[in-house]
């Protein structure tokens, strides 16, 4: 059994002090409670309402900066994995939207956001690597960082690389919905969780930042892609699930995720325009 | 504006005759309701529940079949689209779990399932050709058949080869769900909605056949992934959209569903297998 804890915060915009505190003590309160795997909210390091690539610049750090290894000081103590945003600073000196992972204290995993929402794009670099699975003491995590998640390639690409457990730091600005929905990216982690047959675990942010409100969607989802716990507001999600499940792809006797793929018919999926129109068989 | 109507039916088992009279009836009575496209669900006109190749093989038709000429004689009335699963007898003599697309009185697609769920691998051939976009007077609609939509390359290809609509006559046994959630393939609808910015119409059925039950899971979606009409029980749901609303893939001004893929590192996706598992950057 694996104890996963989502630590929905409302980090300070621009305070690396602030929010080396309020992380530390939010992986600190998730060991206590028995956590085994730790997610963290994207940039939690950082907050994400920038001006300017000046300010995202002045808080982007390097993965063996004081503030992660003090994450990993933590990890360590509770032989956990920890998984939290941060603002990167790259040794090409650019700035990256990131998610470090660390397995106890050894970092094992930087992974460099792919698909930048919006106005990050006038800040931060995309990656350039695609996502990896890491094979930690607690099972073989995947890590997509928000918006990559609503590009169903980067969660296939994750669980037939053998992922049991994608796990998102997230921050999604709020959008309205109709009254009784989720917001609309747990649906879409709830779909990647199923047809993948894989956990999800997203951490998404609370809190207000220079207007801008969040849509408090944190959320663990199980491998049939139903939700096993989620908050609304600030504070802790905790699900307790058997990561192994995800090896089995199986829905029945004659149904399996991965064995029906169909693999020779996607190939469009891989072009990046309209291959045309065709009008009848 | 057009308006869709999905048709959740009770068909019988293994009798054309009544499963001719029974869809018939429902694209006159949804052309009667003012519908621009018409879609009833996967083996309308033979029910689901097989027991043997005999049996599927026995009710399995041509497209120039009288049930389906019907159909189109009704479609040409209302200058609509009509959209319906049905078991198809090949040339190859192979029976084919099948949609046909009749734009008016003529037929304009016959797509064949490629992903065939469970017990349907005994009786029914895979589709050997990947579903297209079949540009249709009321817009350019892509057909997959059920199980084919848990697969999220196909939504993806679709959309990709320029879809607005994607319709998808379906048969979805009963699964329990939690209380208060939707059938779980709703989700993955929703989520390809709103992922590639298109239309989905799914159209489910009713009844029970051979103690089975179905999710009654009947529903059209928006291309924010909201449902827009849905139908829990015997009976009709109808939705009206702007389907060119879909060729708009922009969230915000920097933003776009299409825009922002990486193809380059969705490597992973067409191939059939873990790549295997990697340890640390």
């Amino acid at each position: 059994m694996t104890r996963i804890v989502c630590q929905q915060l409302a980090p300070v915009l621009g305070d690396l002090e602030a929010n080396a505190e309020l992380t530390i003590a939010a992986i600190t309160a998730a060991i206590d409670a028995g956590a085994d795997v730790v997610v963290l909210p994207e940039l939690a390091t950082s907050g994400y309402m920038f001006d300017s690539m000046e300010e995202a610049a002045a808080v982007a750090i390097e993965p063996d900066h004081a503030v992660l290894a003090g994450w990993a000081r933590v990890a360590a103590r509770g032989g956990a994995v920890v998984i939290g945003g941060f603002a990167e600073r790259g040794e090409d000196d650019r700035v990256y939207n990131s998610a470090a992972v660390f397995d106890g204290d050894r970092l094992v995993g930087v992974y460099r956001k792919c698909h930048l929402w919006d106005q990050e794009k006038r800040w931060f670099t995309p990656g350039a690597e695609p996502p990896r699975v890491l094979d930690t003491r607690q099972g073989r995590i995947g890590v997509l960082v928000c918006y990559d998640l609503e590009f169903p390639e980067m969660t296939r690409t994750l669980a037939l690389a053998g992922a049991e457990l994608i796990a998102v730091p997230t921050n999604w600005p709020y959008v309205p919905r109709p009254t009784g929905e989720r917001a609309p990216e747990v649906t879409i982690a709830m779909a990647a969780a199923r047809s993948n047959r894989v956990f999800v675990a997203c951490c998404d942010r609370a809190g207000t930042e220079r207007g801008q409100a969040w849509n408090q969607g944190t959320a663990i989802i199980d491998i049939d892609g139903w939700v096993v716990a989620s908050q609304p507001e600030i504070g802790s999600a905790t699900g307790d699930v058997t990561l192994a499940a995800a090896r089995d792809k199986s829905y029945t006797g004659l149904a399996d995720a991965f064995a029906d793929r169909r693999p020779e018919l996607y190939g469009a999926v891989t072009s990046s325009g309209p291959p045309g129109i065709e009008e009848s068989r």
